[in-house]
């Protein structure tokens, strides 16, 4: 039997999670209906996955899903906002109930993690296609945005980079790697991990905060110009994993392929030591610049000599 | 010269319409940032809308920028919304410039009528599809969902019914009509008038509503379902233009036919004589019918006989 719109709705999203108490109404009308508590704003951020674009048509749907919610709860990460509700629109090319199980599997794997409820969306037939809002809130005065580096400024990354973007090459055979690394790097691809708590943490810290969607390169950019500063990135401390290392290009790796979601931020100096003692404890920083007065980025090595990229950052178009 | 996204962003988004003061942050960061005033809650709607699927490929850049703004509006309308922001994720095949301006310049016609912000969103390569998600102000305590109705209420509709279903026909060669009329059905499929100014008017007076989006007989059955009532429906009542009037099955075409976006409400008794005095002055409604206890719909002729719809609903899958 064939299960309509209404029907894939009623078993696969209406129920699924569970909605607080400010959530007034939520799937099954013309709109969801949400109240935002005093003292709080609402951040919200949209993205959309196409299949093929950004990601290999090959990528289960379990791996869709987890993927799709990843990236924008990322954003969250990047405010520093605690996500509260979803909306889901998918475009699929056939009603596929299988297809769409795995999905939300993937898809309620963080949904839980976050205690996350899916307040509404649209469904339709076409070209597979996931966009999601995402929306959480930030208190007063909290927000972290693009245009607050300052000059000496420490620039810090979370995590290693240049994962998803090996994994990429893997899949499309463009790199090799040891077979031990296969697997850590597909689910550094697939499963990235949302920063939330370390962007809640940053709050009252970081002075500019950016998720690494499109590489280092592109989305430090995007702090500089924002803040109209520049950058001296040492090279030699870009923290990377052991398969990252072994790569012929490892620090253009790191510099300039997408899809980590890990988070790059900057934080004055006499807050560098409540970073390195407090927040060093749950997370894996690197310091691995400086913000500087004059617009533009230097890359050194530790010896001190000048690095060029070669590669470029991800283009949308 | 080509775009880049971020170029395209910026001289066709970013500045494009004013943000009020509860935009704390727009377009450009991480997520967008709004405060929603105390007292207001917040309705929030997604819609996709994918080429060949929702609207002809052949249509204009400028209506499919003006009717995916309008669909979104409408779903505001149906709840008795006050719109106040937009998130749009594009997904275009190659970076067109030039159909962009166009599809800008419809959605702007709807922006600047609702002094609507475009706060965030997502610009990919891939299929055509937009998706728009629309989000506005409810004062607590007035929200109209579809579960309201009550047996004896009255049922009213908006506009005319079928127009748009018949455009549509007239598009694919399944119908016929009088030349004088195609522009008219036209600007109806293309050009739809969310009925937010009625929506809002309808706050504590209308015990449900929807918008008419799949067809009268499947939007009204929503609200039958979820208000576990049923309805008896005056066909000669069904209000229709003159061009869907001489159509050979136009009672079939104003039940079943979608993408009117007119709105689908019911009005309790004792209201009745506010609507019909105070916003019939201002909006074309019709009476066409009434609750009922019994679950199912009831369609009936002027003479008393029964009427058998044969059409079917619009479909998603």
């Amino acid at each position: 039997m064939t299960l309509s719109e209404f029907d894939l709705i009623g078993k696969y999203f209406r129920n699924a999670f569970k909605n607080g108490p400010d959530v007034r109404c939520g799937i099954g009308d013309d709109a969801a209906v949400v109240s935002v508590p005093q003292g709080m704003h609402l951040a919200l951020s949209m993205d959309t996955l196409v299949a093929g674009v950004h990601f290999p048509s090959t990528t289960s749907p379990q791996d869709i899903g987890y993927k799709s919610l990843a990236v924008n709860l990322s954003d969250m990460a990047a405010m520093g906002a605690e996500p509260r509700w979803a909306t889901l629109s998918l475009t699929m090319p056939e009603n596929d109930p299988d297809w769409l199980a795995g999905f939300m599997e993937g898809f309620s794997i963080l949904a839980r993690q976050y205690s996350l409820s899916l307040i509404g969306g649209d469904l339709s037939r076409g070209p597979l296609s996931i966009t999601i809002q995402i929306h959480g809130y930030l208190p007063e005065g909290t927000g972290m945005y693009r245009h607050g580096a300052k000059t000496d400024d420490l620039i810090y990354v979370s995590g290693t980079l240049g994962d998803a973007g090996l994994a990429l090459g893997l899949l499309e055979g463009r790199c090799k790697t040891e077979e031990k690394y296969r697997g850590y790097l597909l689910n550094r691809l697939n499963r990235p991990a949302p920063a939330i708590e370390l962007g809640m943490a940053l709050r009252n810290k970081a002075t500019s905060t950016i998720d690494i969607s499109d590489g280092l390169l592109a989305d430090l950019n995007h702090i500089l110009v924002a803040s109209n500063k520049g950058a001296v990135i040492n090279i030699d401390d870009l923290p990377m994993s052991d398969a990252v290392k072994q790569q012929p290009e490892a620090a253009d790796m790191a510099l300039t392929s997408g899809d980590d979601y890990e988070l790059c931020f900057t934080v004055p100096p006499g807050k560098q030591t409540l970073v390195e003692n407090e927040l060093k404890k749950y997370y894996q920083l690197s310091c691995i610049g400086e913000i500087t007065g004059t617009p533009g980025m230097i890359w050194r090595r530790a010896d001190g000599s000048l690095y060029h990229p070669k590669g470029k950052a991800y283009q949308h178009f």
